[in-house]
């Protein structure tokens, strides 16, 4: 059986990319009034650039049922058409593990993720039900990408050498991947602080968000967010590329110019520390 | 508008009852196949002495799409015939703002739940979304019920008179609850933690799981948990109801007389300490 790391640094290297796309449905701002149709229209001209996509569930369930399928069709599409791009349900579940374990259900048997970003919030027996499917990813969010992640995941713990919580989390995350399948969310506004998680977590694969829209530093966050033998780093862009244009004949084009345009800036970003797929 | 800490009393007061029912479908315990016809029945059965409904989200997404369009006909038959019960949305949602707001508007908007409950991993921005509602309840997170709980919410923070996370989680639910609709989760299996998050929150609602199953300790919680003013908790109770017998012709009234038990138990500690509805 493949790791998930293994399996990620594979369409890394396939598709020289370590572009995530998020799909955002957006009554507001899509330019096709059709879940489904504007999500096929996204894949269809971006899936060339892209290793990931990233299903945000709260976007689809805001739509009531409807959503969900036309998410389930989306999910199909994917795997039908492209089936070598993972597909990473992001819904931050976490809960008690007789919840947990509903949650690691539906996420890997009903909607079938390659992977899923978890809450931690409750700590080992919450993730543990995630981690039992042993071919998934978990990516574990650890840093976020908002203003008042501050909050809670900077305060210093007393007695740990004036550790964060989010470095806490870290530790926990390597402590926790006996089957090569955790990984960690950090937000790429917060570049020093994943450079701190890298230091700390090794090899494990980090999803970074928060580029395009949120204003994440992009060179910094690669250059602080690569493994050292496996690239291990998901680059994710939402609204910057799926709301490229407005112009309802015009994103899907718009879209893989922007998908395009970050695979070569994160390329030559990795060209230029000497880590280029070539 | 009525405040949800309002609505709280009143419906404890009329129905002389802080109890709230979780409803858990699982597969492997029903009675009946049926996930509607099961709840249906429990409803029936049980809704004269509970408070609330607590749908548990990740029950009802673990049977797929069919598992959500049951629950969307269990809310309508809750609120078609038992008007005045709470629904209270257990999901621990939480994420950065652009997508809480989505979650939101599924949780209050599609589903219609008089309350939720909220994970606050990622700070008040990713809790203000669910806030706008003004006339909804939300109940943050605190210190659950699963014993590795600890990890993160018993951590202690460094410079803050040696108070832990979720003694700092309790404080700022204070400072977000301008409109009256913050609430807490503390689990039932932690009474002495209960007490102090009390202690912090004034009269602030406590939704209090993990009685039955989990073994939560009843008469240390509801004296531990209870408002000074108003009564401010409701003690939540899932599998020790829901599933108090697994004979399909019985087990509507094996609930029954679990809710009463449960019920009558709770008023007994009220009366004690003085604090009966009658």
């Amino acid at each position: 059986m493949t790791k998930f790391a293994d399996s990620l640094q594979e369409i890394s290297v396939s598709k020289k990319s370590l572009v995530s796309i998020g799909l955002d449905p957006d009554p507001d701002k899509m330019p096709l009034p059709d879940v489904f149709e504007f999500c096929k229209r996204i894949i269809d001209h971006t899936e060339v650039f892209t290793a990931a996509y990233k299903p945000n569930m709260g976007f689809f369930e805001a739509f009531g049922l409807e959503g969900l399928k036309s998410l389930e069709k989306v999910i199909d599409y994917i795997k039908s058409n492209y089936s070598d791009v993972l597909i990473i349900g992001d819904a931050k579940r976490g809960d008690i593990a007789a919840t947990s374990s509903k949650y690691a259900s539906a996420m890997f048997e009903i909607w079938d993720f390659d992977a899923v970003t978890v809450n931690v919030f409750s700590g080992f027996d919450s993730i543990e039900p995630f981690l039992k499917y042993t071919d998934r990813g978990v990516f574990v969010w650890c840093k976020s990408s908002n203003p008042d992640g501050y909050q809670l995941q900077d305060l210093i713990v007393k007695g740990s050498e004036d550790r964060k919580i989010f470095q806490i989390i870290a530790d926990y995350c390597v402590s926790w991947n006996n089957e090569g399948n955790v990984g960690l969310v950090v937000g790429a506004t917060y570049p020093e602080e994943l450079k701190i998680v890298r230091d700390i977590v090794g090899e494990l694969p980090i999803l970074v968000p928060g580029i395009g829209s949120q204003s994440g530093d992009l060179e910094a966050s690669v250059r602080a967010g690569l493994g050292r033998i496996n690239h291990g780093l998901l680059v994710s862009s939402s609204r910057g590329i799926i709301y490229a244009s407005s112009d309802p004949n015009n994103f899907g084009l718009a879209a893989a110019n922007a998908s395009f345009n970050l695979r070569e800036s994160i390329n030559n970003i990795l060209e230029d520390v000497g880590r280029s797929f070539i």
